[in-house]
């Protein structure tokens, strides 16, 4: 009963859509390439998550301890705000993008909800993008102080002494940097699948 | 002459739409819809560039010149590589805003257009949105040192000598901030127009 009950479905499934497709319109319906979108959306979202975890870390393991003479100083990145800023907004960006990964990777098991969650990413990648944009320009503004000074103001530079801890800054810096490319892009692609969906 | 051909030109747009919505498919396009969105992206539009216009204007002004003792003090934006990027960040947002403000405004009056319009606007308004996000949170990052000092680095507030112009830099901040959350709001308002155009 069971085997000759599946072929019957498939067959009724395979012979219902032609007719209508090839009866009035003769459009070539578009479901496969909204798959392929959603491909590639899945990779960016796991680089973006995958940047942002690497940046959080390497800002995090960055103390270093330097001993100046009879001193030890320490150099760590609660030490500035800007760089506990830099962390908080970059783990949010790394937990909404593995977030978005799992409901995208959904999409791909369940297509019809392509347009609702196209629309969607596009208002919280924005949003997480001007998040991350921030947070690289208030690390990198400090950062930049830390490693030229400042003699209007007379801030030392500390990178000449703590130069382990502003390698690590930097590669935090540019691996965010790269999160917000690939968040721009995100924005690009959504839309630019959204755009292709209105009939010309 | 000119009161009688401008009734006219209103018959005439009025009157030449319908036939061929009501003629061959019977759908009701939407066209009146879009108009509408575009005032309203011409308006957002308008405000970021008064903003971005604004906070440039604020802070190249803030020049505060102090006497302490024998010595004169002078604090000026220019003085921190932080605030130059800010203002070359928001004087490009500034031109760019106003330039979309005349191409929407061409879109109010050519309609045909405005589907690629959305998609271009939503394509460089991200990209600017990250410029001016990156731009404030750089001019903030260094403010709030100028503001708070940093005991770590040994780096003094300057703010309780400068007053003057630590208000210049936060009206500044704060209408750059206001700017980004009208890009971002711009970014949502063309993807949302965009998705409205797709048929359900």
């Amino acid at each position: 009963m069971g085997s000759t009950d599946k072929p019957a479905d498939l067959e009724t499934a395979k012979e219902v859509p032609p007719p209508p497709k090839g009866a009035a319109y003769g459009s070539t319906p578009p479901p496969p390439k909204h798959d392929y979108f959603f491909v590639v959306d899945v990779v960016l979202r796991f680089l973006v998550f995958a940047a942002s975890l690497t940046s959080v870390l390497v800002i995090v393991i960055s103390k270093q301890t330097v001993h100046l003479g009879p001193r030890i100083s320490v150099a760590k990145f609660n030490h500035s705000p800007a760089f506990i800023y830099f962390v908080a907004a970059l783990s949010v960006a790394g937990l909404y993008a593995i977030l978005t990964t799992l409901a995208s990777l959904s999409v791909i098991w369940k297509p019809i909800l392509s347009t609702k969650f196209l629309l969607h990413f596009v208002f919280l990648d924005v949003l997480v993008l001007g998040l991350v944009a921030s947070a690289t320009g208030t690390a990198g503004g400090v950062a930049y102080i830390g490693y030229k000074g400042n003699e209007h103001t007379q801030w030392q530079k500390v990178c000449s002494t703590f130069d382990k801890f502003c390698q690590h800054v930097v590669g935090a810096l540019a691996t965010s940097l790269f999160a917000s490319v690939l968040l721009v892009l995100l924005v690009w692609l959504s839309t630019f699948t959204l755009h292709r969906k209105i009939p010309k």
